[in-house]
């Protein structure tokens, strides 16, 4: 469905607007010149090294097409066939992918943990990682999967990711990453990204750029030297060593140049809150949680739904949570387009209670 | 290696150069408004309707990022996992995927066939089409893969088409074309897409755009309704359905409006013909076959390789064929660049010669 | 670990002990004269003919090495890469195979349902048979998996099976069972074999031989002729083919003659009625459950267990659940056994009471 | 086809026969008493010393249930995803074994060498060993895989064999040899076990049994610890974990108890080669190579392959070359059974021809 150029009502998804002047600009700069294919190329290599400084560590950078090929192509580097993934029940690489990273590790098994706001429990974890460990009759557990921000909009803090790498970590599993909504967490929680990931005992990431500016990037982003090979041959294995590369790189690197990333995901965050906030001081609404990231939950009822809807505005309701809506902010969100939909869902709260 | 703006001295690769000033037009246009993700956008709903126009009939089409998941994903749609998948000997899927294929099909099994200029004999066919029939030892002939243009630039005919495919529907195979330079074969032949797909035998198309003038993206077509369902949760799966999918439809609509794709092929094999027969009035010079498409293969010592390459022109030299030169021209090569190769060729010839 | 000719302290599983002496003379009388390999030898077919009397229905008939093999052989054939398999939470397949069905499947997902006593509950089966259904993102419920007898001894009803597959025909889901001990929940519910498996829905059965008297063989039975060609091929691929399956073949046919099958399962019941009594009248000694089949589990203090290990007796202790004694009985299990172990719980519980 | 009793007219293959009846009464004696399952059990630790004993080296050994098995665990024990098998073109595991090596290394490639007498020709696998070597884009060679004794009954001498080892172990390959008729190519070489094996550069074996004598038991022998792991956890996953393990230790502790499995070999070696006297000296029949082992190829027209079936033999013709007959003798093959077979051969050729 196309909704126009309904971006001021667009609460379906911070993939649901366009992407950021600064990285259409780039794409279009790339297409100048001749330049060597896969990833052989100035504008790649620039990407590189503007991952590393920006990590502040040496890192394996490659682009690839989707969140789900990210995470596919980083649990496969980290986990062997008879492997287990520790992930939460709610997380993506469990519900949303389609069975990708089963496909891409070759049938490696995800075992869901439980844990409130979509964090994992870290008691859940000690006792997951101990599951059959040497018993040749059960998967072993190799990886932690964390998701930052989480599906539920959460940002694990510091403390909170550190406990959960060192359970990890002290029971031999390795850690990734999950950050489709990497940038809305650091804004959130105002850490370098350094400190969120390696310092805090992750060995690879799943580097969201689209949901947050980007056109068709997103990013594997490992630090470990030893996955080096793993990686490159796997990448070109699942489709996903592009010829062009140099158009996704020129995504990458002009989305952290500059801080737009930081700036788009403050952004995105500040417009939640705003939302949030709203939401609260409406009556008969009923907000879940609190994020910090750049989503808020809250239970409507089903008629105030459909006229919010017949207002305009595009949101999902009902997953993962029943009965309740699911409203995504974005680098593109205006205040105004909050203040609209929290003005609307108001009316038709009154509406439907008088 | 980024070789600056000398587009005028890429002949590596007709992934070299850029895109389409209309293509990257779209993309900007893409990025307005606000709209589903996962493909449910006006943008892919157009492009499919684009695309069934051109070919003149229902299809499937999903946009992937290379070429390598298209015909993976092409291949898994069709072949068990105790098939086999006939091939050239020569062919992308088979030499240059690092066993993507294999990766897609959960260990099918590719049977490389030899014929000349990268087609496949048709004996070669009907022989292989019967081997281990019917014996449970054996992997079982389920899907022909026909590569046009294939890797040597060489077109195969529609007669030669028919002729293979109508091998391999007797013998109860599939047929999957590998159509990275679809749009050069088709120029060449001046043929409807039509004519050169379902109408000749073909089930399902790795459509090319990405190397004649498209960023990013590339796509399966297919025209079996039957694999809907398949292809619809392979590409997911594999990774390869983009949130923001509008991005790459919109670069197949433009691809496909106006006849740019034909404009761009033919101006790419225009530009070969006029580089085959520049060469071949160049003593001492050996022009291999002689495609349709656009690529040159010649003979060519490494002194005068070295000398080429100094002048500051890219290509490759020694693979496929060792000792040999392959010269790719594409949308963006101008008929100057394809002269200053020619003399560049011809000079140094003459030196090594002296 | 070799516990000399302790078979009358064996209560570890039904496969501690050798093999039905029918059973071991019939392979012994397959190793005389010549035959034809991988099946096609007088045996196989007698075994072919054998199974389909039993079960009054055409089927295929698979010896394999395993019940994992079975299990992943089965479940390969009915699940596509992208569907996923409902299954109990303490089943088999879920926990004890170390992936072996998302090998078998090449990434398949399983799907953990809850219900008491190892079996599947209705309303859960209702609900996950809808989850994600049609949605790309999600994983498609293709297959019901039910064990029988279950994990934990207890036997569904023939109202209960037909309940649970009614479900999953009406959802569109095929049906597997994994048989391994068919024969003790056959004896345990008087029933005939049709009447527990295709007359109740199941279309495809792993057939247990190994723990009621076999040697080496378990099977795949399928009631579904359109599997007949994936099996084959699924089979020789995974290395299950054997060359003198005739010797597979051969203990299967003298498992089911004769009723050997049925009398072995009877006695390995009554055997474990008998310590389920005795141990229920033992003081401080709790049952739980109550099977059916050939397993009885009590809670036990550590100090009990250790004794009683200590007299040479050799059973699980707080697996599948902590705290509690899994006590297999076998047709091999006699009842002087069965009461020298009540004896020694009840001897050690008393010390550890005093 | 059962074909009774016909023992001394089967020449179709090794596996056409019973098993030395030192073997079946090691199953029978391995049927007494209890025993924990799994391998954890008496008979398989004395399996295990054995074969250390009988190899002089520290070994892993895995009891499975195919060749096919064997070959499909120890290849995807040394081969990553994006690595290929460098094998004979002729080879078991590239034509004979529908897929299984791809099934068991997750889409693994085999790649098909040349060479005459079934054996791999050295400057082949030079060349091949460098293919790609460090190129993404292609699979990467990372195993030689040898076949002793070959498909056509030749015997690789330690020389040739310390050749491609030396080769591939240089080229950074592991190496793995396909030893279905180990036995018989050590009887013919007059070697040791270690000699044949890690001391000519073998990292992993497959090690025949049933054709030479076993009912239903092959073996992975591995003579890399590194390998420990990953062995145990893929044979479980793949269904070859059996829980009765006893009853094939013990086969495979009594094939190499007092030099059963040399005795069985050398006795049909003796045969094939009594067998190849005999058709050398009958007019109009052409015997191709010679093996060395135990199987002899003619070549016979189809009115004589007739003839001699008639007669009551059985035996392949036109597989794996057409126009030729494949001889196979065993363990239980007579002198006058050979003498039976050249005599019908001789009949049938002489009537042919008048």
């Amino acid at each position: 469905m196309s909704i126009g150029d309904a971006v001021d009502r667009m609460f379906a998804s911070d993939n649901g607007v366009g992407a950021s002047d600064e990285i259409i600009d780039a794409v279009g700069r790339a297409a100048r010149g001749g330049h060597l294919a896969y990833g052989d190329d100035g504008f790649s290599a620039a990407a590189r090294t503007r991952v590393a400084d920006v990590f502040e560590h040496d890192v394996d950078v490659h682009c690839v097409s989707t969140g789900s090929a990210a995470n596919g192509l980083a649990l496969a580097a980290l986990v062997r066939p008879w492997g287990s993934v520790l992930c939460h029940r709610e997380s993506h690489v469990f519900t949303d992918e389609c069975g990708a990273p089963e496909f891409f590790t070759a049938g490696g098994k995800l075992i869901p943990l439980d844990g409130p706001d979509g964090k994992i429990d870290a008691d859940e974890l000690i006792r997951a990682a101990r599951v059959g460990v040497g018993n040749v009759h059960s998967t072993q557990p190799q990886v932690l999967s964390i998701t930052q921000a989480t599906e539920t909009g959460s940002v694990y803090t510091l403390d909170e990711l550190s406990a959960l790498t060192s359970i990890a970590h002290d029971a031999g599993l390795r850690v990734h990453m999950d950050g489709a909504r990497f940038a809305n967490a650091l804004a959130s929680l105002d850490l370098t990204p350094a400190e969120m990931t390696w310092r805090a005992g992750i060995d690879i990431l799943s580097f969201g750029v689209t949901k947050n500016g980007g056109l068709t990037t997103d990013a594997v982003i490992s630090f470990d030297p030893d996955l080096h090979t793993e990686l490159s041959f796997r990448v070109k294995r699942a489709g996903q060593l592009t010829s062009k590369m140099r158009f996704q790189s020129a995504q990458l690197d002009a989305y952290l140049t500059d801080g737009l990333w930081l700036r788009n995901a403050r952004h995105a965050n500040a417009m939640a809150a705003r939302l949030d906030a709203g939401l609260r001081a409406t009556p008969n609404v009923r907000v879940h949680g609190g994020g910090g990231a750049n989503m808020v939950f809250c239970a409507l009822p089903d008629r105030v739904v459909e006229g919010v809807r017949d207002d305009g505005f595009v949101f999902h309701h009902g997953h993962p949570i029943p009965g309740v809506a699911r409203l995504v902010t974005s680098f593109a969100t205006t205040p105004a387009a909050v203040d609209d939909l929290v003005e609307a869902i108001r009316r038709h709260s009154t509406d439907a209670d008088g």
